[in-house]
């Protein structure tokens, strides 16, 4: 860990390391001009009194503003508020349109929907090299169950929470290196998956439906009229394959139908079944939302595509409108 | 949102909103005893000169200390500092010992394997209500690519980040409501899952083994010596299953034996070929950790094994010694 040389840059980036959250601090000028402007170097300092801090270039066209202002608040912007976030980042006096508002203590603007917020007297301010700290005392503040956006290394981000009792799979010490272990992304990928699905199997078995049967049932509800090879197209990645004898059993079972020869499509009755396997999965869902927080699942999601994104061996867009009935 | 009542507790919540990094800060009493304490008070102030701050109770027995302290150092914690950091938040005095310590530019002490450090010359302190706030003068600072520890609402987390261009895997808006659509939770475990395992099949294919062969090897290199009732038992949840027919096909290919009469283990071959199967998903997931970030890739695997915890159906755990040739 070599000594970095002293440049701004390298300091910005050293700096990125410390994890933030993200804010929008407002204040009303004294000629009634809101401000507002997108800060990360928020942060509490006491407990009692309430007090809160954050640092303001000098060089920031609102420091007058914020400076004169008997009251400014904070808000703790959640993860739907990102745009917002990148909004009052910018320079520009429409900030606040269609920014929705609340009536607050004091006149400076209070946003809505954030994941909490801090309405402050302006104490004092101390002089910060560059920058200008802000004190002020907090009057007022509520906060909500919504997943806050975070910022590191200069990017947004979401936090997965690491609860306090460690997450071990097996009952015994680590399994020796060479070997297949818990800690194997593969291995957890596959478990998750299957464990879900799993869970999806109960409603599944209910119509003696196997997985390839349950995977071919979905590729048609997003798209119709596909032969049996386009259909097996859109399912070779997953091992899976259905044949004719499937197709027939599906036919029987009056879940598709052939709109002409080798030109397969759901039926109404398949099209039900489809959604209400759908509509499971979207329960089970909902369950697992319950079970570890919204924000830590929408941070699963949101790394699951990352790695789609990834390991796409070139699949065929199944959403796509293009080539549908080629 | 109601406005909460103001009291201790729900004014701690509602901070907690705000994620912040992992601090130690450290200096050397007047005395010579080396102080330190874990704080996520810490922020940037100033670019130009390097200015940083923190804040440290009034309450705390080093107060003393850092206010006579001519220099303190900050140190942002990685996720692997974890019960560094538990160890620095608690009181004792031994909390040096066995802590990995390097020369710094002052007498402060300087902690290694961090994921960034500011050495600081202790400039001026305000008042901050029941807190003291440190201003200090970056006078050395380093960094590095260790995934930052992340603190939010009370706990640990970790951070999954968000590249600015939008993360949407097909080329079409989103699909309707009611139909599967790329955000199902289920759909991108699944797809997340088969293209992991699509990345191992040309390994797989070279010695024909389909995908319940593969899972079979891999049961067998975890516990020898099952029947193939057992085996059978492990695999369930995968919908994946192997007869007798399958087991005639690996004992042909030479990968696995049978001790006695249905009673199966690999053979030196096939526990071979087990490990290099092992090896390549290793290689796979480096690959992705490249791609991803190791942070990134840690966060994933966190949110698993949360997930697997959450959604098991009361697997038999495979990594139990006991019972393993019941």
């Amino acid at each position: 860990m070599a000594q970095a040389e002293f440049d701004s840059q390298a300091f910005r980036q050293a700096l990125g390391s410390f994890t933030t959250g993200v804010t929008i601090i407002t204040a009303t000028a004294p000629d009634g001009t809101p401000v507002g402007l997108t800060a990360n170097s928020f942060n509490s300092v006491s407990l009692d009194p309430p007090m809160v801090l954050w640092s303001l270039a000098k060089t920031s066209l609102s420091v007058a503003a914020f400076s004169e202002a008997e009251h400014w608040n904070v808000h703790v912007l959640s993860q739907h508020q990102q745009e917002l976030s990148n909004k009052f980042a910018a320079k520009g006096e429409d900030k606040f349109n269609d920014t929705n508002l609340e009536a607050g203590i004091s006149s400076a603007p209070l946003i809505a929907d954030c994941s909490a917020r801090f309405q402050c007297r302006n104490m004092v301010t101390h002089d910060g090299g560059d920058h200008l700290i802000f004190i002020g005392e907090v009057l007022g503040f509520d906060h909500q169950a919504l997943p806050p956006l975070v910022f590191q290394q200069g990017q947004y981000a979401m936090t997965a929470r690491k609860p306090w009792a460690a997450v071990n799979l097996s009952s015994e010490p680590t399994a020796p290196q060479c070997s297949y272990n818990e800690d194997l992304l593969g291995y957890l990928l596959g478990r998750s998956h299957f464990q879900m699905l799993y869970r999806m199997r109960k409603v599944l078995d209910e119509q003696a439906l196997e997985d390839s049967h349950f995977f071919a049932l979905s590729v048609l509800n997003i798209q119709q009229n596909l032969s049996l090879e386009q259909l097996n197209t859109h399912l070779d990645y997953t091992g899976h394959s259905v044949n004719l004898e499937d197709m027939a059993f599906l036919e029987k079972q009056d879940l598709i139908c052939q709109k002409s020869e080798d030109n397969y499509q759901l039926t109404t009755a398949g099209r039900e079944t489809s959604l209400h396997h759908i509509a499971q999965a979207k329960v089970i869902e909902e369950e697992l939302i319950t079970e570890l927080g919204a924000g830590d699942v929408m941070a699963l999601k949101l790394l699951l595509k990352r790695l789609i994104h990834q390991t796409d061996p070139g699949l065929p867009d199944l959403w796509s409108t293009e080539d549908k009935s080629a």
